[in-house]
Protein backbone atom coordinates (compact mmCIF):
# COMPACT_ATOMS: atom_id res chain seq x y z
CA UNK A 1 0.00 0.00 0.00
CA UNK A 2 1.08 3.18 -0.90
CA UNK A 3 1.30 5.58 2.12
CA UNK A 4 -0.45 8.89 1.14
CA UNK A 5 0.45 10.81 4.47
CA UNK A 6 4.00 11.29 3.71
CA UNK A 7 7.16 9.73 2.38
CA UNK A 8 8.18 7.20 5.12
CA UNK A 9 5.38 4.54 6.22
CA UNK A 10 4.21 3.60 9.04
CA UNK A 11 4.75 0.95 11.14
CA UNK A 12 2.09 -0.74 13.56
CA UNK A 13 2.37 -2.82 16.60
CA UNK A 14 -0.37 -5.58 16.89
CA UNK A 15 -0.96 -7.79 19.59
CA UNK A 16 -2.61 -10.24 18.70
CA UNK A 17 -3.60 -11.97 22.19
CA UNK A 18 -2.47 -15.00 23.83
CA UNK A 19 -3.24 -17.56 21.33
CA UNK A 20 -7.37 -17.91 20.55
CA UNK A 21 -7.12 -16.44 17.38
CA UNK A 22 -10.91 -15.31 17.99
CA UNK A 23 -9.32 -12.61 20.45
CA UNK A 24 -7.74 -10.42 16.95
CA UNK A 25 -9.18 -7.01 17.75
CA UNK A 26 -11.30 -6.05 14.37
CA UNK A 27 -8.67 -2.96 14.15
CA UNK A 28 -5.28 -5.32 14.13
CA UNK A 29 -7.09 -7.67 11.85
CA UNK A 30 -8.22 -4.45 9.50
CA UNK A 31 -4.28 -3.22 10.05
CA UNK A 32 -3.08 -6.56 9.27
CA UNK A 33 -5.20 -6.83 5.98
CA UNK A 34 -4.01 -3.47 4.68
CA UNK A 35 -0.03 -3.13 5.73
CA UNK A 36 2.76 -4.43 2.59
CA UNK A 37 4.43 -6.53 5.08
CA UNK A 38 3.65 -8.23 8.38
CA UNK A 39 7.18 -8.49 10.13
CA UNK A 40 6.58 -11.95 12.89
CA UNK A 41 9.23 -12.68 15.50
CA UNK A 42 10.46 -16.16 15.02
CA UNK A 43 13.73 -18.15 17.66
CA UNK A 44 15.25 -18.83 13.79
CA UNK A 45 14.58 -18.93 10.22
CA UNK A 46 12.91 -22.13 10.17
CA UNK A 47 11.19 -22.07 13.75
CA UNK A 48 7.71 -21.77 13.92
CA UNK A 49 6.71 -18.53 15.13
CA UNK A 50 3.47 -18.87 17.51
CA UNK A 51 2.29 -15.27 16.85
CA UNK A 52 2.01 -16.11 13.17
CA UNK A 53 0.06 -18.89 13.78
CA UNK A 54 -2.51 -17.28 15.65
CA UNK A 55 -2.85 -14.69 12.72
CA UNK A 56 -3.25 -17.53 10.04
CA UNK A 57 -6.19 -19.62 12.41
CA UNK A 58 -7.29 -15.95 12.71
CA UNK A 59 -8.18 -16.03 8.77
CA UNK A 60 -5.35 -14.19 7.79
CA UNK A 61 -3.20 -16.86 5.63
CA UNK A 62 -2.04 -14.59 2.69
CA UNK A 63 -0.45 -11.92 4.16
CA UNK A 64 3.18 -11.49 3.28
CA UNK A 65 4.91 -12.20 6.62
CA UNK A 66 8.51 -11.79 7.26
CA UNK A 67 10.11 -13.30 9.60
CA UNK A 68 12.77 -11.22 12.14
CA UNK A 69 14.98 -13.85 14.03
CA UNK A 70 15.45 -13.29 17.30
CA UNK A 71 17.97 -16.26 18.54
CA UNK A 72 17.04 -17.63 22.39
CA UNK A 73 19.98 -16.10 23.76
CA UNK A 74 20.88 -13.84 27.31
CA UNK A 75 23.73 -12.20 25.43
CA UNK A 76 23.28 -8.74 25.46
CA UNK A 77 25.56 -7.82 22.34
CA UNK A 78 23.85 -10.78 19.80
CA UNK A 79 20.18 -9.26 21.86
CA UNK A 80 21.38 -5.64 20.43
CA UNK A 81 22.60 -6.85 17.20
CA UNK A 82 19.58 -8.93 16.38
CA UNK A 83 17.37 -6.08 17.53
CA UNK A 84 19.64 -3.64 15.16
CA UNK A 85 19.27 -5.83 11.82
CA UNK A 86 15.24 -6.39 12.49
CA UNK A 87 14.87 -2.45 13.08
CA UNK A 88 17.12 -2.14 9.75
CA UNK A 89 15.07 -4.57 7.52
CA UNK A 90 11.50 -2.60 9.08
CA UNK A 91 12.88 0.85 8.41
CA UNK A 92 13.79 -0.77 4.00
CA UNK A 93 9.71 -1.31 4.31
CA UNK A 94 9.04 2.22 5.74
CA UNK A 95 11.75 4.31 3.98
CA UNK A 96 10.22 2.82 0.65
CA UNK A 97 7.04 4.33 1.43
CA UNK A 98 5.30 1.40 2.59
CA UNK A 99 3.37 0.78 5.94
CA UNK A 100 4.03 -2.24 7.84
CA UNK A 101 2.94 -4.62 11.04
CA UNK A 102 5.03 -6.17 13.71
CA UNK A 103 2.56 -8.80 15.73
CA UNK A 104 3.25 -9.50 19.37
CA UNK A 105 1.80 -12.72 21.79
CA UNK A 106 -0.67 -10.43 24.37
CA UNK A 107 0.21 -6.73 24.46
CA UNK A 108 2.65 -4.78 22.51
CA UNK A 109 3.63 -3.04 25.87
CA UNK A 110 2.88 -5.98 28.33
CA UNK A 111 6.50 -7.74 28.60
CA UNK A 112 6.91 -7.37 24.77
CA UNK A 113 9.51 -6.94 22.70
CA UNK A 114 8.05 -4.28 20.48
CA UNK A 115 9.12 -1.49 22.33
CA UNK A 116 12.66 -2.76 21.47
CA UNK A 117 11.91 -2.34 17.39
CA UNK A 118 10.01 0.81 17.96
CA UNK A 119 13.19 2.17 19.42
CA UNK A 120 15.57 0.89 16.85
CA UNK A 121 13.13 2.02 14.02
CA UNK A 122 13.20 5.57 15.51
CA UNK A 123 16.88 6.09 15.66
CA UNK A 124 17.41 4.83 11.86
CA UNK A 125 14.37 6.57 10.58
CA UNK A 126 13.31 9.35 13.21
CA UNK A 127 10.39 10.25 10.33
CA UNK A 128 8.45 7.17 10.70
CA UNK A 129 5.24 7.43 12.82
CA UNK A 130 4.74 4.27 15.08
CA UNK A 131 1.09 3.28 16.20
CA UNK A 132 0.11 0.64 18.55
CA UNK A 133 -2.98 -1.46 18.57
CA UNK A 134 -3.33 -3.11 22.03
CA UNK A 135 -3.98 -6.98 22.07
CA UNK A 136 -5.52 -9.43 25.12
CA UNK A 137 -3.28 -10.09 27.58
CA UNK A 138 -2.61 -13.67 28.97
CA UNK A 139 -3.94 -12.29 32.32
CA UNK A 140 -6.96 -11.34 31.18
CA UNK A 141 -8.14 -13.85 29.26
CA UNK A 142 -6.69 -16.24 32.30
CA UNK A 143 -9.34 -14.61 34.63
CA UNK A 144 -12.02 -15.72 31.74
CA UNK A 145 -11.27 -18.98 31.51
CA UNK A 146 -11.44 -19.39 34.96
CA UNK A 147 -14.73 -17.03 35.48
CA UNK A 148 -13.13 -15.29 38.30
CA UNK A 149 -12.68 -11.42 38.34
CA UNK A 150 -9.30 -9.53 38.51
CA UNK A 151 -10.28 -6.88 40.56
CA UNK A 152 -13.58 -5.60 41.70
CA UNK A 153 -14.79 -2.43 43.37
CA UNK A 154 -11.94 -1.36 45.48
CA UNK A 155 -9.76 -4.64 45.03
CA UNK A 156 -6.03 -3.52 43.80
CA UNK A 157 -3.85 -6.07 41.65
CA UNK A 158 -0.23 -6.75 41.00
CA UNK A 159 1.25 -8.17 38.09
CA UNK A 160 5.40 -9.48 38.15
CA UNK A 161 7.75 -11.89 37.20
CA UNK A 162 7.44 -14.47 39.72
CA UNK A 163 10.19 -12.64 42.09
CA UNK A 164 13.62 -14.49 42.72
CA UNK A 165 13.10 -14.46 46.64
CA UNK A 166 9.66 -15.99 46.73
CA UNK A 167 9.21 -14.22 50.34
CA UNK A 168 8.34 -11.34 48.33
CA UNK A 169 4.79 -13.08 47.55
CA UNK A 170 3.86 -13.10 51.63
CA UNK A 171 4.70 -9.28 51.77
CA UNK A 172 2.77 -8.02 48.53
CA UNK A 173 -0.46 -10.44 50.11
CA UNK A 174 -0.70 -8.12 52.89
CA UNK A 175 -0.87 -4.91 50.38
CA UNK A 176 -2.61 -6.60 47.12
CA UNK A 177 -6.07 -8.46 46.33
CA UNK A 178 -4.83 -10.17 43.61
CA UNK A 179 -1.19 -11.32 42.44
CA UNK A 180 -0.41 -12.13 39.10
CA UNK A 181 2.68 -13.99 38.21
CA UNK A 182 4.00 -13.87 35.10
CA UNK A 183 7.72 -15.65 33.78
CA UNK A 184 7.43 -18.97 35.89
CA UNK A 185 9.20 -21.18 33.55
CA UNK A 186 11.13 -23.98 35.44
CA UNK A 187 9.79 -22.97 38.90
CA UNK A 188 6.63 -23.89 38.86
CA UNK A 189 6.99 -26.40 41.93
CA UNK A 190 9.08 -23.95 43.70
CA UNK A 191 6.48 -21.14 43.30
CA UNK A 192 3.40 -23.54 44.19
CA UNK A 193 5.06 -24.86 47.53
CA UNK A 194 5.72 -21.34 48.60
CA UNK A 195 1.93 -19.99 47.77
CA UNK A 196 1.11 -23.19 49.77
CA UNK A 197 2.93 -22.27 52.46
CA UNK A 198 0.97 -19.32 52.91
CA UNK A 199 -2.66 -20.66 53.11
CA UNK A 200 -3.34 -19.50 49.29
CA UNK A 201 -3.36 -23.04 47.31
CA UNK A 202 -7.22 -23.05 47.13
CA UNK A 203 -7.45 -19.59 45.96
CA UNK A 204 -4.46 -19.45 43.53
CA UNK A 205 -5.65 -20.37 39.97
CA UNK A 206 -2.57 -21.85 37.63
CA UNK A 207 -3.25 -21.66 33.66
CA UNK A 208 -1.01 -22.46 31.36
CA UNK A 209 -1.00 -22.12 27.17
CA UNK A 210 -4.32 -19.79 27.56
CA UNK A 211 -5.83 -19.98 24.45
CA UNK A 212 -3.99 -22.41 22.48
CA UNK A 213 -5.14 -25.79 21.68
CA UNK A 214 -3.82 -27.40 24.68
CA UNK A 215 -3.93 -24.57 27.50
CA UNK A 216 -4.43 -26.36 31.13
CA UNK A 217 -6.79 -24.08 33.20
CA UNK A 218 -6.45 -25.29 37.16
CA UNK A 219 -8.81 -23.33 39.58
CA UNK A 220 -6.97 -24.25 42.51
CA UNK A 221 -2.86 -25.30 42.82
CA UNK A 222 -3.97 -28.59 44.86
CA UNK A 223 -5.26 -29.71 41.24
CA UNK A 224 -2.12 -29.39 39.44
CA UNK A 225 -1.07 -31.86 37.65
CA UNK A 226 1.89 -33.38 37.88
CA UNK A 227 3.39 -32.66 34.28
CA UNK A 228 2.36 -29.01 34.56
CA UNK A 229 5.20 -26.87 33.04
CA UNK A 230 5.47 -23.10 33.89
CA UNK A 231 6.54 -21.83 30.32
CA UNK A 232 3.58 -19.28 29.01
CA UNK A 233 1.77 -19.52 31.97
CA UNK A 234 0.55 -17.35 34.77
CA UNK A 235 -0.43 -17.51 38.60
CA UNK A 236 -3.08 -16.06 40.00
CA UNK A 237 -3.28 -15.79 43.27
CA UNK A 238 -6.40 -14.27 44.97
CA UNK A 239 -5.04 -13.00 48.88
CA UNK A 240 -8.30 -12.67 50.44
CA UNK A 241 -6.78 -9.99 52.54
CA UNK A 242 -10.09 -8.11 52.46
CA UNK A 243 -11.58 -11.43 54.21
CA UNK B 1 -31.19 -18.79 18.25
CA UNK B 2 -32.07 -22.26 19.94
CA UNK B 3 -29.54 -23.73 22.05
CA UNK B 4 -28.37 -27.12 21.15
CA UNK B 5 -26.75 -28.17 23.80
CA UNK B 6 -29.33 -28.21 26.38
CA UNK B 7 -32.50 -26.88 27.94
CA UNK B 8 -30.97 -23.62 29.19
CA UNK B 9 -28.86 -20.74 27.36
CA UNK B 10 -25.48 -19.83 27.82
CA UNK B 11 -24.50 -16.38 29.24
CA UNK B 12 -21.91 -14.48 27.55
CA UNK B 13 -19.69 -11.80 29.17
CA UNK B 14 -18.00 -10.05 26.60
CA UNK B 15 -15.86 -6.84 26.72
CA UNK B 16 -16.16 -4.35 23.88
CA UNK B 17 -12.96 -2.40 25.18
CA UNK B 18 -12.51 1.10 26.71
CA UNK B 19 -14.36 2.80 23.52
CA UNK B 20 -12.86 2.23 20.29
CA UNK B 21 -15.30 0.19 18.51
CA UNK B 22 -12.06 -1.42 16.56
CA UNK B 23 -10.68 -2.89 19.82
CA UNK B 24 -13.80 -5.47 19.84
CA UNK B 25 -12.17 -9.01 19.21
CA UNK B 26 -13.70 -10.91 16.74
CA UNK B 27 -14.91 -13.45 18.96
CA UNK B 28 -16.89 -10.93 20.53
CA UNK B 29 -18.60 -9.42 17.54
CA UNK B 30 -19.11 -13.00 16.33
CA UNK B 31 -20.95 -13.70 19.65
CA UNK B 32 -23.08 -10.24 19.73
CA UNK B 33 -24.06 -11.69 16.55
CA UNK B 34 -25.27 -15.21 17.35
CA UNK B 35 -27.23 -14.71 20.89
CA UNK B 36 -30.37 -13.59 20.87
CA UNK B 37 -30.40 -10.92 23.02
CA UNK B 38 -27.63 -8.31 24.04
CA UNK B 39 -27.59 -6.63 27.24
CA UNK B 40 -26.66 -3.36 27.67
CA UNK B 41 -25.97 -2.02 31.52
CA UNK B 42 -26.94 1.65 31.51
CA UNK B 43 -27.74 4.18 34.46
CA UNK B 44 -31.70 4.81 33.28
CA UNK B 45 -34.20 3.58 31.14
CA UNK B 46 -33.75 6.45 28.79
CA UNK B 47 -29.89 7.23 29.41
CA UNK B 48 -27.88 6.83 26.71
CA UNK B 49 -25.69 3.15 27.35
CA UNK B 50 -21.36 3.87 26.33
CA UNK B 51 -21.16 0.06 25.75
CA UNK B 52 -23.72 -0.11 23.36
CA UNK B 53 -23.03 3.14 21.13
CA UNK B 54 -19.53 0.98 20.96
CA UNK B 55 -21.09 -1.70 19.67
CA UNK B 56 -23.18 0.12 17.34
CA UNK B 57 -20.38 2.10 15.99
CA UNK B 58 -18.81 -1.37 15.69
CA UNK B 59 -21.19 -2.18 12.70
CA UNK B 60 -23.80 -3.65 14.78
CA UNK B 61 -26.74 -1.95 14.85
CA UNK B 62 -29.31 -4.23 14.17
CA UNK B 63 -28.87 -6.46 17.61
CA UNK B 64 -31.83 -7.36 19.79
CA UNK B 65 -30.24 -4.85 22.26
CA UNK B 66 -32.14 -4.20 25.87
CA UNK B 67 -31.41 -2.42 29.13
CA UNK B 68 -30.40 -3.74 32.31
CA UNK B 69 -31.05 -0.13 34.54
CA UNK B 70 -28.79 -0.13 37.19
CA UNK B 71 -29.17 3.87 38.76
CA UNK B 72 -26.16 6.05 40.03
CA UNK B 73 -26.86 5.09 43.66
CA UNK B 74 -24.37 3.84 46.58
CA UNK B 75 -26.76 2.47 48.45
CA UNK B 76 -26.63 -0.81 49.02
CA UNK B 77 -30.03 -2.17 48.92
CA UNK B 78 -30.89 -0.57 45.60
CA UNK B 79 -28.17 -1.72 44.34
CA UNK B 80 -28.58 -5.58 44.88
CA UNK B 81 -32.26 -4.94 44.17
CA UNK B 82 -31.09 -3.82 40.70
CA UNK B 83 -29.34 -6.61 40.07
CA UNK B 84 -31.23 -9.12 41.31
CA UNK B 85 -34.02 -7.36 38.37
CA UNK B 86 -31.03 -7.72 36.35
CA UNK B 87 -30.21 -11.52 36.64
CA UNK B 88 -34.16 -12.10 36.61
CA UNK B 89 -34.53 -10.60 33.33
CA UNK B 90 -31.25 -12.43 32.01
CA UNK B 91 -32.65 -15.45 33.22
CA UNK B 92 -35.79 -15.40 31.30
CA UNK B 93 -33.99 -15.50 28.56
CA UNK B 94 -31.82 -18.14 29.31
CA UNK B 95 -34.44 -19.75 30.98
CA UNK B 96 -36.13 -20.29 27.07
CA UNK B 97 -32.91 -22.27 25.88
CA UNK B 98 -31.83 -19.15 23.87
CA UNK B 99 -28.30 -17.71 24.61
CA UNK B 100 -27.89 -13.94 25.86
CA UNK B 101 -24.65 -11.38 26.11
CA UNK B 102 -23.77 -8.81 28.47
CA UNK B 103 -21.63 -6.16 26.99
CA UNK B 104 -19.13 -4.24 29.56
CA UNK B 105 -16.96 -1.20 28.69
CA UNK B 106 -13.08 -3.06 28.71
CA UNK B 107 -12.56 -6.59 30.07
CA UNK B 108 -15.15 -7.98 32.07
CA UNK B 109 -13.28 -8.90 35.03
CA UNK B 110 -11.37 -5.89 35.78
CA UNK B 111 -13.39 -3.32 37.69
CA UNK B 112 -16.90 -4.51 35.83
CA UNK B 113 -20.15 -4.98 37.50
CA UNK B 114 -20.23 -8.90 34.99
CA UNK B 115 -19.19 -10.43 38.27
CA UNK B 116 -22.47 -9.29 40.26
CA UNK B 117 -24.84 -10.25 37.27
CA UNK B 118 -22.71 -13.50 36.94
CA UNK B 119 -23.34 -14.44 40.45
CA UNK B 120 -27.14 -13.37 40.36
CA UNK B 121 -27.45 -15.38 37.49
CA UNK B 122 -26.13 -18.75 38.89
CA UNK B 123 -28.03 -18.32 42.07
CA UNK B 124 -31.54 -18.28 40.25
CA UNK B 125 -30.28 -20.51 37.25
CA UNK B 126 -27.62 -23.19 38.75
CA UNK B 127 -27.90 -25.04 35.17
CA UNK B 128 -26.80 -21.72 33.32
CA UNK B 129 -23.68 -21.71 31.41
CA UNK B 130 -21.27 -18.48 31.35
CA UNK B 131 -18.28 -17.79 29.36
CA UNK B 132 -16.46 -14.81 29.01
CA UNK B 133 -14.76 -12.85 26.57
CA UNK B 134 -12.36 -10.46 27.76
CA UNK B 135 -11.60 -6.94 26.20
CA UNK B 136 -9.23 -4.69 25.66
CA UNK B 137 -8.72 -2.56 29.03
CA UNK B 138 -8.37 1.62 29.61
CA UNK B 139 -4.53 1.00 30.74
CA UNK B 140 -3.33 -1.40 27.82
CA UNK B 141 -5.24 1.44 25.16
CA UNK B 142 -3.33 4.33 27.03
CA UNK B 143 -0.49 2.80 26.92
CA UNK B 144 -0.85 2.64 23.01
CA UNK B 145 -2.11 5.45 22.55
CA UNK B 146 1.01 6.87 24.92
CA UNK B 147 3.98 4.37 22.34
CA UNK B 148 5.07 3.94 26.12
CA UNK B 149 5.29 0.28 27.78
CA UNK B 150 3.65 -0.85 30.67
CA UNK B 151 6.03 -3.35 31.63
CA UNK B 152 9.12 -4.50 30.24
CA UNK B 153 11.33 -7.22 31.42
CA UNK B 154 11.64 -7.52 34.53
CA UNK B 155 9.43 -4.20 35.39
CA UNK B 156 6.56 -4.93 38.03
CA UNK B 157 3.13 -3.37 37.75
CA UNK B 158 0.30 -2.29 40.12
CA UNK B 159 -3.26 -1.53 39.24
CA UNK B 160 -5.15 0.67 41.84
CA UNK B 161 -8.13 2.83 42.29
CA UNK B 162 -6.90 6.22 43.56
CA UNK B 163 -5.97 5.37 47.08
CA UNK B 164 -7.13 7.61 49.81
CA UNK B 165 -4.29 8.43 51.40
CA UNK B 166 -2.55 9.51 48.41
CA UNK B 167 0.88 9.04 50.67
CA UNK B 168 0.79 5.41 49.42
CA UNK B 169 1.82 6.36 45.88
CA UNK B 170 4.99 7.33 47.22
CA UNK B 171 5.01 3.65 49.35
CA UNK B 172 4.14 1.95 46.11
CA UNK B 173 6.56 3.46 43.84
CA UNK B 174 9.34 2.45 45.89
CA UNK B 175 8.22 -1.27 44.60
CA UNK B 176 7.50 -0.96 41.30
CA UNK B 177 8.21 0.33 37.71
CA UNK B 178 4.44 1.01 37.14
CA UNK B 179 1.71 2.46 39.02
CA UNK B 180 -1.58 2.39 37.36
CA UNK B 181 -4.26 5.07 39.01
CA UNK B 182 -8.11 4.12 37.85
CA UNK B 183 -11.72 5.72 39.70
CA UNK B 184 -9.36 8.89 39.62
CA UNK B 185 -13.24 11.17 39.26
CA UNK B 186 -13.20 14.59 41.08
CA UNK B 187 -9.75 14.07 42.69
CA UNK B 188 -7.51 14.91 39.29
CA UNK B 189 -5.68 17.68 40.81
CA UNK B 190 -5.07 16.63 44.15
CA UNK B 191 -3.80 13.13 42.64
CA UNK B 192 -1.45 15.51 40.61
CA UNK B 193 -0.24 17.39 43.02
CA UNK B 194 0.82 14.12 44.91
CA UNK B 195 2.85 13.50 42.03
CA UNK B 196 4.38 16.55 41.29
CA UNK B 197 5.15 16.26 45.34
CA UNK B 198 7.70 12.86 44.51
CA UNK B 199 9.09 14.54 41.44
CA UNK B 200 6.86 12.42 38.91
CA UNK B 201 5.09 14.73 37.25
CA UNK B 202 7.60 14.63 33.77
CA UNK B 203 7.01 10.45 33.81
CA UNK B 204 3.23 10.40 34.44
CA UNK B 205 0.89 10.17 31.64
CA UNK B 206 -2.89 11.73 31.89
CA UNK B 207 -5.74 9.47 29.52
CA UNK B 208 -8.72 10.07 29.45
CA UNK B 209 -12.01 8.85 27.59
CA UNK B 210 -9.70 6.68 25.43
CA UNK B 211 -10.88 5.18 22.26
CA UNK B 212 -13.41 8.06 21.78
CA UNK B 213 -14.53 10.98 20.00
CA UNK B 214 -12.78 13.30 22.51
CA UNK B 215 -9.89 11.14 24.51
CA UNK B 216 -7.36 13.53 25.98
CA UNK B 217 -3.65 11.82 26.09
CA UNK B 218 -1.32 13.48 27.98
CA UNK B 219 1.93 12.28 28.00
CA UNK B 220 3.47 14.54 31.33
CA UNK B 221 1.46 15.91 33.92
CA UNK B 222 3.01 19.55 33.41
CA UNK B 223 0.65 19.83 29.89
CA UNK B 224 -2.24 18.84 32.27
CA UNK B 225 -5.09 20.82 30.91
CA UNK B 226 -6.86 22.89 33.24
CA UNK B 227 -10.67 21.74 32.22
CA UNK B 228 -9.07 17.93 32.81
CA UNK B 229 -11.66 15.69 34.38
CA UNK B 230 -11.10 12.55 35.96
CA UNK B 231 -13.85 10.34 35.08
CA UNK B 232 -13.20 7.63 32.52
CA UNK B 233 -9.63 8.36 32.94
CA UNK B 234 -6.24 6.55 33.99
CA UNK B 235 -3.18 7.67 35.30
CA UNK B 236 -0.02 5.62 34.74
CA UNK B 237 3.20 7.08 36.53
CA UNK B 238 6.70 5.24 35.34
CA UNK B 239 8.61 5.63 38.82
CA UNK B 240 11.88 4.81 37.63
CA UNK B 241 12.70 2.89 40.26
CA UNK B 242 15.12 1.07 38.59
CA UNK B 243 17.19 4.16 37.19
Amino acid sequence: MRDDRGVTGVLYGVGVGPGDPGLLTLKGRDILLRVSTVFVPAPGADKPSLAMSIVEKAGLEDLDFRRLVFPMSRDEKTLADSWDAAAAEVCAVLGSGKDAAFITLGDPYVYSTFSYLADGVRRRLPSAKIETVPGITTMNLAAALLNRPLVEGGERLCLLPLPEDLGEIAVLARSFDTIVLYKIAGRLREAAAAIAGLGLSDSTAFVSRAGLPDQTVVPALDGLPADAAGYLSVLIVKTGRRA
